[in-house]
Order: C-alpha cells, then structure tokens, then sequence
C-alpha cells in the first residue's frame, strides 16, 4: 500500500518550481491554493502592471517577482498562464521557441479551440514543452490580485483539452500528471473535453449566463439607474441575477471573439424561449416551461 | 421623550391578534418574525390544507389553528391574506362583508392593481375593515411553511400601495399604522408606490428576473439535462442564474395572468437587448453595453 501511495504520489511531488504568468484573481489565487495545499517549493510571478505582482506577493501567493518572464519561465518547471485570451496566445508563441522538453506551460483561458491548436503547433513534440490546455470553471465578478482566494476552486471543475496524439518527453508527461495532480489537490475536480465540444458546452453553461447578467444589467441602468432606491425592490433574486453585469468587458471581449459562434447559437435560442414565454404568459404553455425549468433544478 | 416615544409605540402596542389565512412560506415566516420581533399577542392560522398550518404551527409561526377562518378572521384585529393573488382576490370578496371597522385586512401578494382595485372596492370606508395592500420582496425558490425563516424579511423591501383617498375610521386607521410598525421591526424596509408604478417596476426588478431563470433553465434542461455532470461545469455563475428555476408555476401563473402587459414589455426590451449584443460580440458596442452593465452594478 505504501509503494502504490508513493508512486501516486511522485509526479506531484517532482514539481518545486511554478511561475505565475499573470497575477490576477486567478493567477493569485492559484499561487495561495498551492499554499494552502500543501505545496512548498518556489512560486515566482510576474504581471504586466508591477502592482498586482506586489499585491500578490504581499498576500502570500508568490515568494519572488521576476524582472524577466522569459528567465523566469526558463528556471521554472511550470508556467501557468494566467493571462487573457489573446495574451495567453502571444505568450505561448514568445515561450516556445524559449522552454524545452523539461518545462511544462499550462493556462486558465475560457475557450480552448483556439489555444489547443496552438499548443499543438508550438509544444507538445517530445523535443518542446509540454502545453496542457486548462480551464478553472472558477472566478468572480471583478478581478485583480487583491481578490484573490485560496478557496476559488474548492468544488468547482477545471477542464482540460488535451490532444490523445501529442507526444511528450517523459518528463514533460510527468508534469503533466504532476500538475493535474496539484489541480486535485487545490480541491478542484477534473474533467477533460474535446476542445471543440469545449467550447459549445462553456457557450451554454458559462459564457450565456454572463451576457445574459450584462444584458439585463445594461437594461436595467437604463430604465432605473437614475433611482438607486428601486434597486433595492428587486431584493436577492435581483442581486444574483445581475452580479456578472460587473464583469469587465477586458476579459469578456476575447471571448466573444474566440467563440463567437457558439455564443450566438446560445443566445438566439435564448431570445427565441423569452419570446416563447412572452406570447403564452396566458396559455397552458407556460406550465410546461416552469416544469422543464423545475426539471434542471431538481435535487 | 419618553411621551413621544409611547405614542410612537401606541399604534404597534394596539395590535394584540393576528390571524394568518395561508400558511405556505410567506405566512409562516411573517409569524415567525412577529415572533422574534416580540410581538406577545396571539396568532391564529388557517391552510387550505391542513398539514401546512400543522407546520407552521410546530415551528412556532402560529400558537392555535382556526377551524373556521371566517370566525378566525372576525375574531382577530389584523387578517394577513398569504394565498396567491387570485386566491386573495378571492378572500377579499368573502371577508368584507363579515368584517367591520374594527379590522384591519393585509396581504402579500405580488401585482397589486387588481388587488388595491378590489380593495378600494370592498374596503376602506368609515364603516368597513380597512385593507393595506402590501409586497414584501423576500421569498424563495420553494414554498411550504418548512422553510419558513424569521430572517426572510431583514433588510427586504415591503412595498404597500395604499391610495391616498380611502377614508377609515380611527380604530382600522391606528391599525394600519401598527401594521406599518409591526413590518419595520420584522426588519423590513418600507415604501409606498401608486399601485400601476408598482406593477410596472415590479415587472422590471422581480418579475423579469423570474421569467430569465426559467427561460435558462428549461432551455438548459433540453441542451444539457440527459448529462447531470456538465450542470456542474457552469458553477456558482449558472447555479445564481438559473436558481429561480425551481420556482413554481403555481405562484407564477396568477403573476403572468395579473401584470401581462408590463411583463410581456420587460421580456421584449431584454429579447431586443440580447440580439443587440448576439450582433455585436465583435464590435466595439459590447464594451458600450458591458459598460452599462457595470453602471448597475458599481458600488
């Protein structure tokens, strides 16, 4: 029993060097998840404004800033890029040609099409870096290293979009396994998708639901944001139903250029059931759609 | 000071019975926070069936179950109608003949054109009960007294759309203002709307709200409902936008039927709003609408 724990447990434990690119609520709240998991090797980061690097490092998340982010990748085992999409993107054709076999790059982008191919073009050819596609269903409404949690994935899933044909040096396989490993650990549950069936699926469960809060949020200030007070009468269902209207349009724009299609798919079949529920507020029909809804919340 | 103080007091001191004609979540929980307020009088309870009042009873919302909620309501000085909309409608027909100026008749229930209509109707002169029409916005996705919460009106707004022209005698006005007193310190916040402005913003801040969940979720329910694993993909984002999924029909139809033109005007404006963005994921209006939305949402 001991051997078998110890085999499990020796991919995780070969990882003692991360670099954080990019030290916003995720990057930072990968950094103290790690903490507070258990990990106790050396975490390095580094931000595009020097702020959120310090915030980050004052919280705990980092133990050192870098000057350089390509040093510092090139010293670490891992990278997390834990940038937008489309930074995520440039960052990954800057590193290829700089990491080799014994680094691992991983991100947190929201749609993985696009950054899949690329991981299959730049990495993932057993002279590379490794690049395991990742996606923490994870965040909140407003961003920035101060926010960051080390509870942030506890319960929620992270998936992957890892290619089967991709060949890897064996150690940049044991990376792999190392930092899914670490994922589990920071309380996240695993799942891995097909990128494309990735995308399609996030489009219904995450991406519609955000701009569904936009748009009534944008709705609402224009019909009531000049009387604060009537706020307040729309109470908790209110509140939850347009909390992701303060999400930032810096984040949101690169996923609606990256998954464009999906999304419209998502929100015409939206606008088609409201106008579906509109014109039989009085018929029968509107029984079978509280039902279908009662469905998808039972217990 | 301690003059001013008692006559202040006077109005809420007077009310020493209550009867409570519903006893699903509303009821029970305006019981319990009478309760927890320090209200000392009596409260009576009727269900239409029994095993609710039998609930509410055992939790302490009620000490007595009426058998007969006419005797009940005649018997108490403030009646809380806690039914659906046009089971209050209903009740309000059948009470004002057998109650007098010494009543003071209340509800809770979520249009109120109609019902302050048949309020002014069949209430509201020198010689019969007095009728407050009132909304608190508090409830929960599920109903029944079980849930029943003593808390559920803390920091709530109660909405009452009295018309300014009713004429009452002293003893059913002092009740109103106890009533009013009596909402406060359940912790309640209280504002006063003309009846169709009510329905109007209602329409807006609730009852949009409301039919957006259903319309996620039963449309969630056909894409993803055969894969309960993927429900788990959309975390607390999806979990907040489609929670008022679970609401039930049974409440929301005597809504649809009762606040139709207002709601079927808020559903168009959002179908309008989410075409607006499905046209412009790659244009630079989507950061004009996200920066709407972030208006609503500033702190």
């Amino acid at each position: 029993m001991l051997a078998a724990s110890s085999v499990f447990l020796r991919p995780l434990r070969m990882i003692e060097r991360i670099a954080i690119l990019g030290t916003g609520l995720l990057g930072t709240s990968v950094g103290l998840a790690l903490r507070a998991a258990g990990f106790h090797g050396s975490i390095t980061g580094w931000n595009r404004s020097p702020e959120g690097a310090e915030t980050a490092l004052s919280m705990g998340a980092l133990d050192s800033i870098a000057a350089d982010p390509f040093e510092m990748a090139r010293a670490s085992q891992v990278v997390l890029l834990a940038a937008p999409i489309y930074a995520t993107l440039d960052w990954m054709e800057k590193l290829s040609g700089v990491l080799g076999s014994e680094h691992l790059v991983t991100d947190v982008g929201s749609t993985k099409v696009q950054i899949t191919a690329a991981a299959g073009r730049l990495f993932n050819t057993p002279t590379r870096a490794a690049f395991l596609p990742g996606h923490p269903m994870a965040g909140k409404e407003r961003g920035g290293a101060a926010l960051g949690d080390a509870d942030l994935f506890r319960g929620a899933v992270w998936l992957f979009t890892e290619v089967p044909t991709w060949e890897r040096s064996l150690v940049s396989s044991k990376l792999v396994k190392g930092w899914r490993e670490w994922v589990a650990a920071m309380g996240a549950k695993t799942l891995d998708l097909e990128p494309a069936r990735h995308d399609e699926l996030v489009a219904w469960v995450s991406h519609l639901p955000q701009f569904v809060s936009t748009a009534m949020s944008a709705l609402l200030e224009e019909k009531v944001g000049d009387a604060p007070e009537l706020k307040d009468v729309g109470g908790r269902a209110l509140g939850e139903m347009t909390r992701l209207g303060a999400s930032p349009y810096s984040m949101w724009r690169d996923i609606a250029h990256t998954n464009t299609e999906n999304v419209q798919a998502a929100l015409l079949a939206l606008e088609q059931k409201l106008a579906h529920l509109r014109e039989n507020l009085r018929t029968p029909e509107l029984r079978d759609e509280f039902e279908q809804a009662n469905k998808f919340r039972r217990e």
